[in-house]
């Protein structure tokens, strides 16, 4: 393994735990943080159902903190970590961001940004590209993500009246 | 004039007011509304400097104001307005807010994603697709882009220092 994939493993981690924390609210799983300069200067989790927020992904949530710990929008020395994918609201977030690096764990077949089934991570008119790492810890986070899905299912099952 | 463009043209001049606002504060001019049952019910406007937020669009924030005061972040009986062709960021957040009709003016041959050089609109993925509607007020909306990029040129050249 390359010290950048486990330096990436690493955080990560950082990011599921975030994803576990959503979970815990009753949101679909996905964590992300913001790392600058080797130091996470922000944590985030999804939160559409708590905000009432259509736009309170994990990413959005942890641009915006890490701009405003930084006390500047522009991210251009900062890696966003997330646990799934990004969609294409995300993914158009941290390139206006002007993030560096996005490392990423499982793919999102419906959303994502960043391959099939549309990839907007390369689109030479919004400037620099990002760097890109995708499938970081994968099993972890599909298997969160999976287990919320059946979970959901099952009491949508059990209450049919809902 | 059919009644739907006479309706459109009274709800975009509303967001243009908006983006007047956002010209006063030294924003990128952008104004957006969004309109629930022939009412408007949030107004907005590009915040991206004052809030030191690249996420903070006139649109994502006319679309977190939308879904506070409706009590869901569900709008699929909304329309957004807005002065430019939509971003990337800003098309899939109305997607993900299942935005039933999206109405703009000025075509962003950079960042838009509308039409040309990119067009999210239509990806099936997303589910439902809105209704567009664009070029409404379009010369209101590229002069005060217009205007307001000069004078930053303007600024910019007699203050080499900055």
């Amino acid at each position: 393994m390359s010290h950048r994939q486990a330096i990436a493993q690493q955080w990560m981690e950082e990011a599921l735990n975030e994803a576990k924390l959503a979970q815990s609210k009753g949101e679909v799983p996905i964590g992300a943080i913001v790392v600058h300069r080797g130091s996470t200067i922000s944590r985030a989790h999804n939160l559409v159902e708590s905000l009432n927020d259509a736009t309170a992904h994990a990413e959005i949530l942890a641009l915006r903190k890490a701009a405003s710990a930084l006390g500047r929008w522009r991210l251009q020395d900062c890696s966003l970590i997330v646990t799934l994918e990004p969609c294409s609201m995300c993914l158009a977030a941290a390139r206006l961001s002007r993030i560096d690096e996005i490392i990423f764990g499982a793919l999102d077949e419906r959303f994502g940004s960043v391959g099939r089934p549309r990839d907007l991570s390369k689109d030479p008119l919004w400037g620099p590209t990002p760097r890109l790492l995708g499938g970081v810890c994968s099993d972890k986070s599909l298997e969160l993500m999976q287990s919320f899905f059946k979970e959901l299912r099952g009491r949508s099952k059990n209450s049919p009246s809902e």
